[in-house]
């Protein structure tokens, strides 16, 4: 499929933080660095997170108080079963993230599944979803 | 690439003026739709966008104001010329965004842009980026 989304880009107070974070917990080297201002990590096909210097993010969106905190929003990664689930949150606890909710199934969607907040509080959810899958040509299948 | 980003769900207190701003605007047909609950669309390869009933995105990660608003994320849609930028904001205003920022040169990055908040606060960047492609392989290139 064409790609519609492009960049996500959160609001980041702790650059160093974030970048010790996702490439100690999830092993993920970023793609671009600008110390002070961003880090770019390729994310899917076609798609970046960008952290974000939370100052240069109002200036640029120009919304005072846009960049107080990330909320309202839940990043998710997939993982093969429920031990990796526990493997991967023990690892980005380790790395600097701060468990909100520990491994369980969740309510939703037939999963199991565990949330954190990555050191900057944006949302992260690690699931293992028998029922999900990506077909040859990226599409989602569910169910 | 591997995909690492799977899921992207904001919280969403008017479900069906999400849904009409992404048909209506963008042209997205939702891939799955429970009305009252979630309407997922699939935004690239492997990754869905979830636009999650606020009050069960609240009860899901179990934490109280987490769902009161989307801040400190952008959510960026690239296109391929200035007038392109143009006419997608014009037509996303028609279906419920409320402009920010009108198109315009950006500060960062060499880019075009303008950017609107969703009919519930989530903020899109509508951008053309001269310097930016991708690969064949799913690989983002800047420069």
């Amino acid at each position: 499929m064409d790609a519609r989304l492009h960049f996500i880009t959160v609001a980041t107070r702790d650059l160093d933080a974030a970048r010790s974070f996702y490439r100690d917990g999830f092993g993920w080297e970023p793609a671009m660095d600008v110390p002070g201002e961003i880090v770019f990590l390729q994310v899917a096909n076609g798609l970046m997170l960008g952290l974000f210097d939370a100052l240069k993010f109002e200036r640029d969106n120009g919304i005072p108080g846009s960049a107080s905190s990330v909320s309202g929003v839940v990043l998710s990664h997939n993982v093969e079963s429920e031990d990796d689930v526990r493997a991967l949150v023990e690892r980005l606890a380790a790395a600097g993230g701060v468990v909100t909710k520990v491994p369980q199934p969740g309510e939703f969607g037939g999963i199991f599944h565990a949330q954190l907040r990555d050191p900057n509080g944006v949302l992260w959810e690690i699931a293992h979803n028998p029922g999900w899958t990506i077909a040859d040509d990226g599409t989602v299948v569910f169910g």
